[in-house]
């Protein structure tokens, strides 16, 4: 079962928690056990599984990840945004999470995030149940 | 169904669209709706999805990475190649893309990209439709 | 099929060869054909596919990750670990491996992986076979 999902970000830079919308396309789907893709359509965005109980750790990845590769730089693409796409590549378009008696199976401190890096926007995602 | 498909890289780090081998490998399928993973057997290239209409951002990626991770650099590596192997997992072997109607799912903008980082060379990817 | 392993790891940074494990739980799932997910349910390590032949690779990997997001910097998080968070995000949690013919279809090179970031511990990984 295939469910897209919007999400609007507020920065330019920033970390969504989605995991309750990949639960609920799970549940809606009636599947117990198999696994879970959830796939970014943009090419300046991710999906990352991270730390979920304190905020400074997104922030602290934003942070690093952009002292890494600056915004500003010998780049050529004339957007303005070649930053972007590299952490998109680096973080990665999508993430499979297994499924296991009906409950995705993250660890304690899982969840899985929308990374948004050239914000803010409306976004989508697309959810595949297998 | 397995494909695997030979591709001839050009330079040491370069950006190759793949999508045509993986839709036409999705078609000869005949699946219309599942996922396609997309894998790199070597360990000096990797698997990766960013945009596909203007050629200055594979090379932007390209040129930061390279700035990031050097060739030269304090290597125990006899190969000189470390920096593939570090570029071959920040990017990762792998991708999983969604099947809807027959095509794949991707976003206006994106294409999937075989990444290589120690070339020229001949390569293989396998396109596995599930 | 779902497979759970216990690994041990050593260091603070630490690549363990995990393939062995994977290839045991396909045997054990009787499956020949299909896709085996490995999924690290951890926030400060990962999965990833890299050469085993050469001990030197992961530890040149090990460094020059280390040297781009060192340990101690500028963070926020009071735990002292917002590095092990983003090497994490950035190797990533999980891989995505071919069955053919009861096999695992990794390059000749190829082994799978479990990064330590934040060791020594006890860790946990999932093996879904599909």
């Amino acid at each position: 079962m295939l469910t897209t999902e919007t999400i609007k970000t507020r920065s330019r830079n920033e970390w969504v928690d989605i995991t309750a919308l990949v639960e609920a396309a799970v549940v809606k789907s009636g599947i117990k056990d198999g696994i879970v893709v959830v796939f970014c359509p943009h090419t300046t965005a991710g999906i990352s599984i991270n730390e979920n109980a304190d905020p400074t750790v997104p922030r602290d990845l934003t942070r690093k990840m952009s002292e890494l590769i600056p915004q500003h730089d010998d780049y050529d693409h004339s957007e303005g945004n070649s930053d972007s796409h590299l952490k998109s590549s680096l973080v990665g378009a999508q993430e499979t999470v297994i499924i296991s008696n009906g409950k995705l199976l993250l660890g304690t401190w899982q969840s899985i995030y929308f990374c948004e890096f050239d914000g803010p926007r409306s976004r989508k995602i697309h959810i595949k149940v297998v």
